[in-house]
């Protein structure tokens, strides 16, 4: 099976909005208004071990992207798909349909139509995924909108997927609601779009709450307002039941680690004015999906921690691709 | 340094026509009308060297994208860049730099504003482009649309490209010319826009005349057409001077090898009416680019080619990345 017999068979669907589908030089769509547009590239051995289940992986790739869009209160438009991966790989015609399968399942549950793509060898898996959507400028969730005085929420559970990348690195089975949780994360794409002009600011949390929660900090802070700040209280961190269960053994400092410099939550963290909470409230329960207030932004910059309005003192570092060597974002 | 100065420091710039640039989830940039999307890869010992000068592997990567918007008679818009390289090519500013330059040097000649991105480490360098531009769609250059009785045309020389690769693939550096066309192809932009409304189909030459017409028929023949072939008059391909010197040892099925398989000349073969021959050449004038007219597409199935009017026999094969294994589409 050559490149193009690939693309034919596991990933050229009929165009449904597409004017152009797979299979040109280029795709072609119609877009009318403000596009969001990111790209987000998974490496083996880097963000999935390779023997990764290739279904999830598959779902992951896409999830990981369509998070972004959720991030900016933005609605799928499309999507292109650049795979590489070792021949033996393309030729195991189970792997590649479970592949495609993930894929192309979460693509048609968010209308995020594949439009085109690159399949090229290579020693190791690579995939990168560009994901466009749309969005009314105005409304846009950009991580530099938070203020002074906005509450602070997170939606979701966070540090489950971290919790079952530890376990699976340290060669123990995690329990299998967090090891879903780290393989077939869900897009919070529903919550993004009913918090347009609600909410603040928002990003999705990948790398970690204590790191991403900064680069909304430092983000809003350049865009010419003061310096600003936050106060968490941990407390009120929304924990999982297989969570407290599979991290019963942990001090509290063990467990904040997963928790707040983690990664791989796909969560949403957003903020908005005081003035908003009952919209927030609202447009939280339309999406189905749970949110917490955990602090506040303020103009003392930095992050603070609080536990039952103790200051606690946490030692965190987020992940960073060139400064830590260990895996991470690991769909298994 | 981490991977968000090293997006900062190398890859942003002010935002021309973007709302809002590289660093949120999302960039944000206005569109109407339709889009057309591509997304290419390159792999390090796949598609270039390892001790590739950088800058021609920054310039390459962005030039094969905008030679997929060209062959579709699209004007570039924005670009996203996903690269995955060794941390301590991260950190070599040099090579950093170099990369960058050639990269960004090559947007904003064709206004192609890099909007995102994603940087992560890797134990080999890929590089994932993926471009947008906008096309009215109904001049949009599908490789669907030859028809019978239509000339077929190649822009600039081919046969370059492949040539240098296969010196430098022997140990011997490659006359200056023919490096230059491996190294740093120029996509035909202009000519692919200058072409709207008159040429029928359109593709840019990456894998090789031979394979790449045939892309062309198929398309043309599955959109509903009788089936479609083309009878080439290979005295009429366009031969560079350096081309003629550097091959003078070769037969003429070696040349002909080159010139029809070898790949990556990023040149436009198009197809257009014998009543458009005025106005392709209008437009091949305005671009500045040098057409010639090889052949005519008919109705019965394959290729054929003619030296002089004399039927040849050729046995060519175009590159597939699952089947051969050599190096192909190196930036050396």
């Amino acid at each position: 099976m050559n490149e193009f017999e690939l693309i034919r068979r596991y990933f050229t669907r009929p165009a449904r909005r597409a004017r152009l589908g797979v299979g040109d030089d280029c795709a072609l769509i119609d877009a009318h208004g403000t596009l969001a547009i990111s790209t987000d590239a998974l490496i083996e051995g880097r963000h999935f071990l390779s023997g990764v289940d290739p279904e999830a992986l598959g779902h992951k790739a896409l999830a990981v992207n369509l998070s972004d869009l959720a991030a900016m209160g933005a609605e799928p438009l499309a999507c292109t798909l650049a795979l590489a991966l070792p021949a033996p790989r393309a030729q195991d015609s189970g792997w590649m349909q479970a592949f495609s399968h993930g894929f192309n399942k979460l693509a048609e549950r968010y209308d995020c139509e594949l439009m085109g793509g690159d399949t090229t060898a290579s020693p190791l898996i690579m995939i990168s995924v560009t994901i466009i959507g749309q969005v009314p400028p105005e409304q846009a969730l950009c991580r530099s909108s938070a203020q002074v005085g906005d509450d602070i929420y997170v939606s979701g559970h966070i540090g489950d997927a971290a919790l079952a990348l530890a376990w699976l690195q340290t060669g123990k089975a995690p329990p299998a609601a967090l090891r879903q949780r780290l393989e077939r994360p869900e897009p919070r794409v529903a919550l993004g779009l009913g918090l347009r002009g609600i909410a603040h600011a928002a990003i999705d949390l990948s790398d970690g709450l204590s790191g991403d929660l900064q680069h909304i900090l430092t983000a809003s802070a350049q865009s010419g307002g003061p310096a600003l700040g936050a106060s968490i209280d941990l407390e009120q961190l929304s924990i999982s039941p297989e969570f407290e269960q599979a991290a019963s053994g942990l001090t509290p400092e063990q467990k904040w680690h997963y928790q707040l410099a983690g990664g791989d939550d796909y969560e949403l963290c957003f903020t908005a004015p005081i003035s908003k909470r009952e919209p927030v409230a609202q447009a939280t329960a339309q999406a189905g999906v749970e949110v917490r207030r955990i602090g506040r932004i303020d103009s003392e910059a930095g992050l603070r921690w609080r536990d039952n309005g103790q200051p606690v003192t946490l030692k965190l570092q987020s992940f960073d691709h060139f400064i830590d060597t260990s895996l991470k974002h690991t769909a298994a």
